[in-house]
C-alpha cells in the first residue's frame, strides 16, 4: 500500500517551508534538500499555491511562503489534495467491472479502514510535524537568509498554469 | 492510495471459495467468473494455499477448496500477507534517501494511520463477507456441482512451488 510521490512531496515542500518561517524558499532549494526532482517539485508547488496551502511572491526576489499557519493545515487534508483518489481495489474507481459490484460486503469495509486511516491524518496538522533547520541533511540553511539571497536563482516559483501540474 | 492487484485478487479468490463451501473450486472458474488473468490468480492461489488459507486437492478431479473456517480467517491478515509492503511513502522503504530521515515526525503519523486502516480491517473475517452464489453477476454456478466435474479441467490446482510466486 503506498501513497503517491505527489503526496510524498507535497509534505515534504510544506514541512520545509514551515520549517523555513516566514523566510522565502524556492523550488531548487526544495529540490536539493530532498534530492527529488525539481520539475515533479514544479507540479507539486502549483497544486500547493491555488489551494492557498503556499503564496508564490513573484520576481527575481521571490519564491514561496507557507499561506496559512501550519496549525491551519491537516496532514489527511494535505493528502486527500494531493493522492488522485482512494481507489484501493477495483470496485472503488471507474471501468470497474468486478462480478460482485452491488452486492459485495468487501467494499464497505475497505471504504471503513480508508476512513480510519483519514481519521488518524486529521488529528495532525503541519505544526505537529514542522521539523527545524537542523534536521535536515546537510545541516541548516544560512541564517538569515531572505527571499532578496535568491535573486540569481531562475525558477524561483513555480511555473503556475503550466500545462500538466494536476496530481 | 491503492492495494496492489494481488490483494484485490487474494480477497476474491477466498470470497469466491466460501462462497462454494464445500465444493471445490477451480483457478478457471475464478477467473472467469472475475473476469481476471488465470496467471496471476495462480499465484494468488499458491500464496493462499501455503499459508493455509485454501487447500489443494490434487488430481484430476481435483481443485481447491477453504483451508479453515471463514470465521478464522482475518481480513486485515489476508491484505497484510498479500500486500509486499506498508511503505507509503520513501522512509518506510529500503534505499530511503530522504533528508529528515531519524527527526521526522511525519513517519509516526504515517504508521499510526496505517495502524488504524489494519485494525479496521481486523475486525471482520471472511465470514461477513462471504457472497451468495447469486451474488456473481451472470449467475449462479450449476447447483450440485462438485469437484467431480472438473475432470476434463487442465490446471486446476495452483502451479505449487513454481518460480515466482511471490505477492
Amino acid at each position: 500500500m503506498r501513497l503517491t510521490n505527489f503526496s510524498d512531496y507535497a509534505l515534504r515542500m510544506l514541512m520545509f517551508a514551515a520549517s523555513a518561517g516566514d523566510r522565502l524558499i524556492t523550488i531548487e532549494e526544495v529540490a536539493r534538500a530532498f534530492n527529488i526532482s525539481r520539475t515533479h517539485l514544479n507540479k507539486v508547488a502549483n497544486t500547493l499555491t491555488r489551494s492557498g496551502y503556499l503564496k508564490a511572491v513573484r520576481g527575481r526576489s521571490g519564491g514561496l511562503v507557507l499561506g496559512c499557519r501550519p496549525e491551519m493545515i491537516r496532514i489527511g487534508d494535505v493528502v486527500r489534495l494531493a493522492e488522485p483518489d482512494f481507489a484501493l481495489v477495483e470496485c472503488f474507481a471507474t471501468g470497474n467491472q468486478c462480478a460482485l459490484t452491488g452486492s459485495c460486503k468487501l467494499s464497505g469495509i475497505l471504504g471503513e479502514a480508508i476512513t480510519s486511516f483519514q481519521v488518524t491524518l486529521d488529528r495532525y496538522t503541519l505544526a505537529d510535524i514542522t521539523p527545524t533547520p537542523k534536521d535536515f541533511l546537510g545541516g541548516p540553511s544560512p541564517p538569515g537568509r531572505t527571499g532578496a539571497a535568491n535573486k540569481t536563482k531562475s525558477f524561483s516559483t513555480p511555473d503556475a498554469f503550466s500545462v500538466g501540474d494536476e496530481p
